[in-house]
């Protein structure tokens, strides 16, 4: 079984996100994890393309009913037809998170990760709890998420 | 079409919580609303129970698949088998939240709720966005919600 | 906590279907059960109005994401944004299920039903069991189903 | 954006289906198709082994909330905590469905693969449209199939 590291945040971000969550993905794919996320733009799309670029595989769980809606650098696509109720389908399917940004879908993923006691890496994102651990660049991120997921 | 309120919160609260989730109820039946909730415990039986004294409907969107897990003032229940997955269900199921107490299940309530623009009123719960209005009492909340969902 | 009866079948049907499902409704009030259906037209608008018109309670799970969407003969309207994943929805909170004609929908709610051992009475509908009781009228379909369910 | 193939069909079977369906996922993953099935035992577990023996991706839909339930040939886990209602994950994801033996759970997902006009192989499986195309060996299930998905 693959361990996947679960990417959430704002669909659409800037430049400096982007280039962020793109190296979020890189250094997910270099540790041999595999990336799963809600398979749209911006934060998803930017780990996704970083992730794929670096050799990693990609999984993404998307609101709509047809697999066409995903972003181009998803592997496995995950369909589903149930809109933003799918944001808890990302978190199950992972050893730990990393938010990026984001509002309030990326919260109701954060909301539920700290539910089910998974590990969550906040990069200027919200801040709902003393059990997310901040970072601020993307390698940091990762290293940190790795050593706790193992 | 019955217009109904959510009320959202913890599954298990102390006495004083209890007893203004018990008030939200009466008051949300008396102003000819239905209540829905998760209906488990806690809050959730506390407001359905005060809902049911009070001449209302109460409906009970559980995470279990079988009808008897709910608390004994659910009218109408829904047995999901979704687990915490039916969260939304509440949520989009109602024209405007009252949010006590609660944790990390609730917080995913409450992100849902601001994502759908729906009117969270909020009493001792998170603080995380300024559209939540707070409100003191249960009649304070319930008629607060009234005045904006009409 | 109200006992539910389900029907379920086409969402668009002759007249002779919509008057035989009109009056399953009616006897499913008239037997002081609540009625519980997909929430859209064809058979579920015809038993819903029929079951309101008798005096009944009726719920209706739909697929789509807002309660305008539901026919206007349901009481409690549970938005689902699901899809006809929401199918199963129905099904498990029904004591027993009532089917009519119907395709390919109503046959994965056939499924389900039998998957999780809930009576169905088929009136004119899919044979794909020997467990489904066959109806011919409405009133035979609803007496039948109670006296199973009681 | 990899292409998979579904095989649904019983959770528990005989020797000589449990071979079928393993002969199955070996041809999805010498065709450079990726399997995606309900991730658990019998002709799920028999077509994984098969998919990941000749080298290909597969990818488990599980009605469990944790990943550890799935059989150990999967390589995506998708842990949905939604039970059977998952099974319509599956369908989505999937261009093209074989499916084997099976009881209610395999009808439901048939019923919805027609329902989304989705092409639909079967052996020794229910017989309730024209639509499903018999096949007997496991190669002529997999090249019937992808002649149709391309």
């Amino acid at each position: 079984m693959k361990s996947l590291i679960a990417v959430i945040g704002a669909g659409q971000c800037d430049d400096q996100i982007y280039k962020k969550a793109y190296d979020v993905g890189r250094h997910i794919a270099s540790n041999k994890f595999g990336l799963i996320c809600g398979g749209l733009g911006g934060v998803m799309e930017a780990a996704s393309k970083g992730c794929r670029e670096a050799g990693g595989i990609t999984v993404g769980i998307i609101p709509q009913e047809e697999s066409a809606a995903a972003n181009p650098f998803i592997d496995i696509v995950i369909p589903t037809g149930m809109g933003i109720m799918r944001n808890l389908l990302i978190i199950r399917a992972a050893s730990g998170i990393i938010a990026m940004d984001g509002k309030y879908g990326t919260l109701s993923e954060i909301a539920y990760a700290l539910q089910l006691n998974k590990p969550v890496i906040g990069i200027d994102t919200w801040e709902v709890s003393e059990t997310i651990i901040k970072a601020k660049s993307a390698e940091e991120a990762v290293n940190t998420l790795i050593r706790i997921i193992g």
